[in-house]
């Protein structure tokens, strides 16, 4: 089909639990493409925040329980990290930092990869597989967090 | 290049061969893309199961080998797994996830990142580097799978 | 809105420090979505190489240590590479890896995840949050590398 690009923006607000935590925001991203008027094309859903990320995954607590035991044992929060040593440390100071050491946070969201994840839209719909749901992953401390989704597409 | 809108869809099944097969699908993508009259533009390949992933990186089998003894050492089958712990577990229920558990199929994806991957497309082909091929990784037993290709562009 | 499709790319040339080194990219990706005139899309940042990769992070040293450390802990450069063994292997030869074996600059590119990020563009630049950056990332020795930005939108 050839016909004028759209491109739509949405970005939601909330206040995550804290200690990887996760948040299903399926329905508001599915939301915000309906807004969008658009039918075919992409969203790419993402986090504006270096310790968090959006990842498509099964919604099912005992995996959630799962992956946060191995994120632990792939990357100990009691480890020392450069990152939380503030006699070492010059660069990017934050107050709320030297309270709470984010290092760990840091290399999690490193190691699971992207901020974000790029979806297809078919129909004005997120064109999710059966067990497939959009999850937001708070990899820091309980903090005030945004995403965004971001629709181009016709 | 300022022009209409062009977005263009593909889907193909496969019949993986389980225990972190991969396979490579570039010459495939890259017909799609053919198909699409899309010049200049962006391609999502995208895999719609959660123990199932796209990922961009050389197709060579003895680095296949080596990934997947990493990832079984960093991510172990015969750990324990609340996700398939039935007599815990009471969302999602799937019959046939309770005669083979992959629970730690789950921890593999959500480990590798995102479920797909989006590559430049520039001249009617994906902007692939000379070593890159676009694989679909299996993280389960053999199944009946599916993936896609969006493409936005002009 | 609705308005005429724009696709815009650009690639840059850098020469890295080999040994985990990585580059902040950011102002030089910002400078080519000014460039595109794309006011709102998504800009899709890609490693066109398959030990390399492009990850949206905070780019403070000591969480490059940190992260380098990790990374050289879960995937040890000593350990045996069936695809730096040059006995058995028969596919994609190339006489630079014959000196230098990269079997773990592979596995740890595959295990970070996707080739690129896609990131949103609002008012004509990467809607980047306040710690985020974009990081090229060197998982192999000193080469000569590319990067590319695709962007997409209006």
């Amino acid at each position: 089909m050839r016909r004028a690009v759209k491109v739509f923006q949405h970005e939601r607000r909330l206040r995550t639990a804290g200690g990887l935590s996760v948040r299903d925001i399926t329905d508001e991203v599915n939301e915000a493409v309906a807004e969008s008027g658009i039918k075919d094309g992409i969203a790419c859903v993402y986090s504006p925040h270096t310790t968090c990320c959006v990842r498509v995954n099964e919604f099912e607590q005992g995996f959630m329980d799962d992956f946060a035991a191995l994120l632990k044992r792939l990357v100990p929060q009691e480890s020392y990290y450069a990152h939380d040593d503030w006699d070492r440390r010059t660069e990017n100071i934050c107050e709320e930092d030297m309270e709470f050491g984010n290092g760990h946070s840091h290399c999690m969201s490193m190691l699971l990869g992207s901020a974000g994840e790029s979806i297809p839209v078919r129909d004005g719909e997120l064109l999710l597989g059966t067990w497939q749901r959009v999850l937001f992953i708070e990899l820091d401390r309980e903090r005030d967090r945004r995403w965004l989704v971001q629709v181009v597409g016709s």
